[in-house]
């Protein structure tokens, strides 16, 4: 079934059924009403929908017109229905484990959208942030944690050289699906250093999603722990 | 133990104790001489060992100089040692089972590196060539397998347009590892357009290695697999 | 003849003639003074104008300048004349049928932009949005208009990976014009991505215009019909 | 039916029938025997095929292995089957006119590519090579003839500054297909630069395929011609 | 003699003695406090001196400072001192005559500035704007002006394709100097586009300035003047 | 020791001591809430800190919340803690000195960034400002003030064509740090065309860092000095 | 008067009538077979013809085709016909007088196919190789020939930095044609680099050609010498 | 003096008397003849020479006309006259230590180029070849190695993601000069992309020279070395 929304979106409700993965609304370039719409349709077919790279004002309009909304202002993303409220009151039973690194500070939004897009699907998350190379002692603990805690993938995010999921994979045998970031200046090029530098990892185990994509990020590392505990 | 080459390599023989990831050798750049130093290096240390990116004069370096051998001539990679005899006498049992597709016929060199990595790693591999987006009635049958056979993993490697993995997973739950391919011409730039297409893919669920990086895309199946197995 | 406009545009008001095309006004850098003047200077010599890339402040000149005026305000494109008088009364015999196929819900003032030019040139449209390939489902109901009206062209206009004219050049065997649009993050590019991925093409059949030109397309396609019709 | 060639690639022979385009086997980077073994399996279930970037060996291969063969050596392009004796002959009907112009000497190769394959197709073809815009009055007496012939597609192959497509846009009212070509130096950049110059081109009414992808063109082309004529 | 103003710009003023070009000064990211210093401080030594890349603040700041201000609104450059009470006044006897020539509307910024900076320089100019390629009928009355008038120079200014230096280079034989302008969108790339198509021009005679950059251009137009006149 | 900052930044506090290089604090995206907060973290383990990048908003939380600080307006650079009262007063021994050379007035904000970073560090400074190669001349009197005071590094920044530190390094023997800027238009590519062209200098003895970073670049430049002094 | 070769070239004898300037073949990418008819046909019309980029086989044909051949090995370059005979004997009045610059002894092949294309159009020729700005002293010399001899054009050559022709710029008041070259390592980029560092020259007064293009630096420079004379 | 080469040399035979730096053939693009020359000229001013880029003819040229040589087969660099016996015979005085590190076995010609051109300017030099980071516990014999020697500069030679550089420069306060290599495969773009991911470094303290440039890079560390000392 091909539900059409306004004629100006065609949602197919039964992806999830047909794929397995979840559906989410990318926001950027969609006026308020039109994302309200949007939402509601899904709301008529599933009970919780997913909303990335979200503004202000659609935040605004998001929680005015529905009524279970949790939102995550820095990763700019919002969740809306059951899940949502779910999220707000902290009764989620999780499916796996996986941890965000982040090199510095600025990269934060970006682990912000992979931190509520994989809570959304149900992993359980330990946050490493400003854990980068520029000083190697600050690792220690968050890998120690991660091998304690057997976690299943590690997101690393970063800007700059992208060095850090390099050395992560020269230290701990478990996935690390990688994120360029797009903060930066100068060689950085809008992501495009860390991007390249990242998929020339000397060390292997390391896979690259496009720049600031913290929500295909976690999307990929669901799939690894569902298939985990199938 | 770090254990010297004659000064012009350093083995990290405890690496894949230490990360759990198989050592590899990137032939290229080195002399057959090297090479052959090299390897017998690491048989002092461990049974079996990997080489990728091999030339034919490489390749009949480490024919004339080691007993059992296994080369993957398509491919330019080879395994030396104990494994490289159960390869060759086909008595390895199997962790796990990935799919690799090719979009093209002029993929199958960077699918047979994937192929080789993955059967020296334990893995079961399927094998769909030559069925890209041109005719996506070829993928139905090969889509079919991959249900049944209750795939891990599938490798996705394409030229051109990039276009095989987006598709792809837009019909399958499973994670899908892209390989862009550097053959073509014009605008393919050596692969780094169908590397950006896959990047990004409107479906989620694809996550990305180097250009012809066969092996790595292997090795990040191999760790996914792995802890399944866990 | 030349006709010259306070000398800052020489309009060759009998090109229509020479070559068969529509005469059209790029409004982008031009003041809503020059605007008008230079419509104006236009409808001494034809009856009707189309103008691209608007504004809102060159709209609203448009509008208290001229009677008939006809806008799209998602595609940022206007008539004026007419012509603009017949599309606002319905009242325009079609010379042709094209369909116009967009991947995503971003890509949508781009068809709007060809939509519009498309009706002033006297085509049928037939529009079918956010039909990308995340969910080939979707594609199966306008496939089948496709084929049923007999459209003679498609305009097919796709960001991210542009997959969308590459699956549809595999199904049908109508002419494609394909569209890539700047609107997307990471490694779109502004555009550069779906532009190369389109004309790399697996399937042949495929024809590209500058990134976001749907204006182009749609006199593209109107130059096809046109000589159908001959 | 999928039919599979020793595992190597997999043809769809009905493809022709499911979209209304000519199969062709791209030749670049097969061995001569994948390739006779591809054109004999085709050939089994078609009486003609069309074998595009072929080099001398392979043109020696073909020659040896197929009695029906038609070779086009400058556009490294050939026909085998029923065809290729129709071309030899020269007893072919055809379904409608377009001309191919070069800019130059240098772009005949791309020229002779899109030839042979508009031959194959059954178009009649008139040649005007090295009418670049150096000296505009060479292209009078070619535009003479395109009018007078009521040519149905205008393909226009340059390198250099790519200027030729632009320039015959402006004079005529034939939908033109532009083919960039990668000889010249310095900043012609592989193609790239008369790739976007074309698809700048001020005048509308053109659309561009690959960097020296002749084939591409005449397979446009003729989806246009058979509309007509349908 | 180097004359310091405030330790933020060192004049050096016999400059114009010493290689026989203009000095001028290049306004952007400066404040009007610093521009209006630098102006004084230069009117300290020489009679005249011309700002280009002007915004409005600096513009005003100019007309308050100073009493013989010649100011050209939409190339963004102005003349203090004697010399712009001459200009404002129509009071130069001219060294020499060149054309300048642009393709479209949105050039004529880039050439307002190179106007100015030639009449700054004693050139007498003849004005051809928006005779671009799109319609070759219209360069037919400008080039007859350009040899009846025996123009010793040609401006040639163009965005999108470039084409049209290429093509005047293949009908005149005066010197073009080439000016490519980053207005467009697309793969206009900033001008990068018409700047290599430029480069690449089949007729020699082209020789080609920095994107924007009307004020080199008649800076070297200028010094060609000079010699015929030595 | 690694101290936590809510969560949102690790400092690591030690790591002067451990590789003698000075803590900086990256101000760029980050809340003036959140850099209060990171300083006076700082302020906790530390007498002084460097903060660069700093925006308007950034420097007047500075200012409200600590009472020794030191501003660098121009270079939005700012130091608080005892150092800045240090700098305030005019009281800091130096370590060594360096001299600071820039092309034009657009490059004085990187320049400035490096001149408080260098005070930061103890060193002494000389600056020659605006002494770009379009008039060698300039050159002589810093060249021998450069000599006289027998100057340890320089630090050479340039946009536009880069070549100040070729020919610095073409008439002294002093180390030459190269710092290209993004100022500038048309091919300056943000910076791009300076960088490489200072990477390529003929003459050696220039090494180059990122992009407008004059904070490495004193840093770089310190690094020289205290090895000769130790 | 168009006359057609074989149908793969239409030479335009009647170009240097109309344009002024001289008609050049560039051999890159003809046979030798072509390449002598071109030049037969160029001869049935004209006295004398120049060939650019011929290689080593080429050569040897013209020599065992044509009586009078001149031939610049280094800059691979001839002249065939009466103008060949002129320079073999030394028998050439001169119009004008250049100067030909090389920072390095690489930009040789480049200056020398400058060299006789300038010979070829009767101009006289002052040689400056390996001058580069790693040694300024070496610009002493040459400088002061240039003044003495009131050369009409600089045409300085450099790959590398690019910085000569800005150097010259700031100290002579000729009008320089800067010709960037293909020939260095790293980010040289095939000659990017220096052509983008010559357009952004700070000094004013230069103007750039194609990467490798001393043809086309010889034919401008003629341009501007022929008005002079005029 | 500037002693004259058979016009295709210039040498400044008294620029080390200049700028202290070491005067060096660079010998790519040079006949053996050609080479030979300019080395025989060098002697008849200075007593030894460094030449790098050689390629096998050329070393055998020098071999067989001159008496004391040094050749660096793996570096491609060889040293002719005084300095080339004493390093043969192993009779140099040492003015300062500096340590040589590669990523990878790759790296190792880049590495050596810089070792003699280090040896030939009086460096002692440590090295430690193939200590990448994709295993960190290489590194740390090395380091400690580096703080025990005391060792003045390092040079990090690594191609791939270039993360070397950055990590060296998180764990010691010694001035590092990162080189780029241009081996590799996919998005290494012949060394662009660790270029840039070094001047992105994090940690401060790292200064870039050209890709593969490892005499620039020994050169930059003579001069920290030699001031060291003065």
């Amino acid at each position: 079934m091909i539900k059409k929304v306004d004629d100006f979106a065609r949602l197919d409700v039964f992806r999830e059924f047909r794929s397995g993965k979840p559906e989410a609304i990318f926001a950027q370039n969609k006026t308020p009403e039109q994302l309200v719409k949007i939402v509601e349709a899904f709301l008529g077919c599933k009970d919780s929908v997913l909303i990335t790279r979200l503004n202000d004002e659609q935040i605004k309009a998001l929680k005015s017109n529905f009524k279970d909304v949790h939102v995550n202002e820095i990763g700019k993303v919002a969740v809306v229905g059951k899940r949502a409220k779910e999220l707000n009151e902290g009764g989620i039973e999780c499916v796996g484990k996986i941890a965000i690194f982040t090199a510095g500070t600025s990269d934060i939004p970006v682990a912000e959208e992979a931190y509520t897009t994989a809570r959304f699907l149900g992993l359980e998350v330990l946050k490493f942030y400003d854990v980068g190379i520029a000083c190697l002692y600050r690792l220690l603990e968050p890998l120690k944690k991660v091998k304690e805690e057997d976690v299943d993938v590690i997101i690393a995010i970063a800007g700059m050289e992208g060095a850090l999921p390099s050395v992560l994979a020269g230290l701990v045998d478990v996935p690390i699906i990688a994120v360029p970031t797009s903060i930066g200046y100068g060689v950085n090029l809008d992501g495009l250093t860390p991007l390249f530098s990242m998929l020339l990892s000397c060390p292997s185990g390391v896979a690259v999603v496009n720049i600031d994509n913290g929500f295909g990020a976690s999307v990929f590392a669901y799939l690894i722990v569902k298939r985990r505990k199938a």
